[in-house]
């Protein structure tokens, strides 16, 4: 198995990517290869200045760097030796098995959307989260930005694409699904949910358990939260900023420390034909290391496969 | 001056809105006159109870109540001689000048159209909500759940009633109007907020300062905060999740304790013909009293007045 990593990409990078890289490979089996694809000679230096063995990892030198600030679209297409780019030329090409970066999030939704394109069946690529639970454990949102307007039947792929993801990578079996809405009845929401709501109700390939509303993020009726990308990135960058607030008052406490974006590594996109992870733009080593880990994961527990599988059931 | 009280709305009434009652009327100037809608036989007994006088106040005796569960356009017409219902009647009368409930709120806005009806050229009232910030001083949200689908000109008339609102009511010389969003970048949301950009950005009705992301809620970016109603019901009770949180963790801070509903009152309706205002299901009497004072300053700054200005200026 090869990993992928973006050493150009977060705005830490390559310090941060490079220290990142050596931690997860102490995590890593002997067959397991880790490629860094960015800028050879800066991720050689730094390998050096940290007493890491530049033979334990591979290397694809690019010259270009996707810029937080670039245009997705755009710049997949104008920097070609770009880290991201090259990246999923390698994944496309199956030189690599899995891809992550903590870089432009749009670049690698788009780079991935031309490269290794989405699983046949799937709509639409989906971006998701980690809610940790007030009692114990997490929940995944999705979407939380890739598709700003949904329609209902994205809403109950989300559901099949985040009940995959929680079984296979999560370990957390027979997952439930539920609706962000504005309230619990069936009937209540905007038009969007209220289609949704027949449709979850309806398939059998999920364990659909109703409606719930921003008061339930954090409880327990639940472990897979759909709803449109406007209204999870919305609720994504609430509940960060929540974190955020108890850091700097130097709040102390468990729940709010599983806040903590470090531990999870990053974002699987649910739904391209590879496995993928986008990293928060201020990942450090420690959340560079999981997120090539969740990557790895992602390749061992055969979830592309899987969800081709699902996919191909239902159409 | 009438002040209107649904003294039977509320999971706590009749005992707190009767309670809340006796401490508004202590800061009422003897001219406002506080009149209590619903059993008067109870209200009698609490107030001699608690030894305040029933020659204080004004009552309206009612016989039926709608109840939190009930479905608000079916209890407003089953339900005739409810305290809802009637206090309705007596504002759209003119026999009192405001009317405030911590009753069912679907009720409370389906009652306010059909009676007072909304301010010509208003096509949409809006609930609205207290956001606190982090620096102190506090910012308006609306719609936090009236109209679950919008179009840009509804967010428009959003920025128009929340500004005039927070001018009259809270103080807030000038305020700044931003859209919620998910992206700081003109071009970026969904079709929704795409749309309502031009619009808010050409309005010369409001002092619009762009886009905010769910991570700008709590800082000092804007006053009166623009969405859809369902988007600002998910954050509204995502926030008011965070604000329970604290509590049962005991983390107390001058900040989270802002998010106390109990200081703010209520959340007046905006767009109807009349001053009305809608109190938390678990109001105590605290909360009563600062619905009632809220209300009451709603009369007092004209603020229907002044909308009606805008509007017909508009239209």
């Amino acid at each position: 198995m090869k990993i992928g990593l973006d050493i150009m990409g977060g705005d830490y990078a390559p310090e941060a990517t490079v220290l990142g890289a050596i931690e997860a490979r102490k995590s890593l089996s002997p067959h397991q290869k880790l490629v860094l694809i960015g800028d050879r000679e800066i991720a050689e230096n730094i390998l050096q200045k940290n007493n890491a063995g530049t033979g334990d990892f591979e290397f694809v030198h690019t010259t270009e760097v996707i810029g937080m600030g670039d245009h997705p679209t755009k710049a997949i297409v104008q920097k070609p030796d770009s880290s991201i780019s090259v990246g999923f030329k390698l994944l496309k090409e199956g030189q690599i098995q899995a891809f992550s970066s903590a870089g432009n999030t749009g670049a690698m939704l788009v780079g991935g959307m031309f490269s290794v394109k989405t699983i046949p069946g799937v709509t639409r690529p989906a971006m998701t989260t980690i809610i940790p639970k007030l009692k114990g454990g997490m929940g995944v949102l999705l979407d939380v930005g890739a598709n700003a307007d949904c329609k209902p039947e994205h809403l109950l792929q989300f559901g099949i694409l985040g009940s995959l993801l929680a079984e296979c990578v999560y370990d957390m079996p027979a997952p439930r699904v539920a609706l962000m809405n504005i309230g619990e009845e069936e009937e209540k929401g905007n038009l969007l949910t209220q289609a949704s709501f027949p449709l979850l109700k309806e398939s059998t390939q999920i364990n659909f358990v109703g409606n719930i509303e921003g008061r339930d993020l954090f409880n327990d009726a639940f472990d897979i939260a759909v709803c449109d990308g406007f209204t999870g990135n919305v609720i994504l960058k609430l509940a960060e900023s929540f974190y955020v607030i108890t850091l700097k008052k130097g709040l102390k406490d468990e729940f709010f420390a599983r806040f903590n974006y470090e531990q999870y590594g990053g974002s699987p996109i649910m739904g391209l034909n590879a496995p993928v992870v986008v990293g928060h733009g201020i990942s450090n080593p420690e959340a560079i290391k999981n997120m090539v880990l969740l990557s790895k994961n992602m390749v061992e527990s055969n979830l592309i496969e899987k969800i081709t599988q699902a996919f191909h059931q239902t159409n």
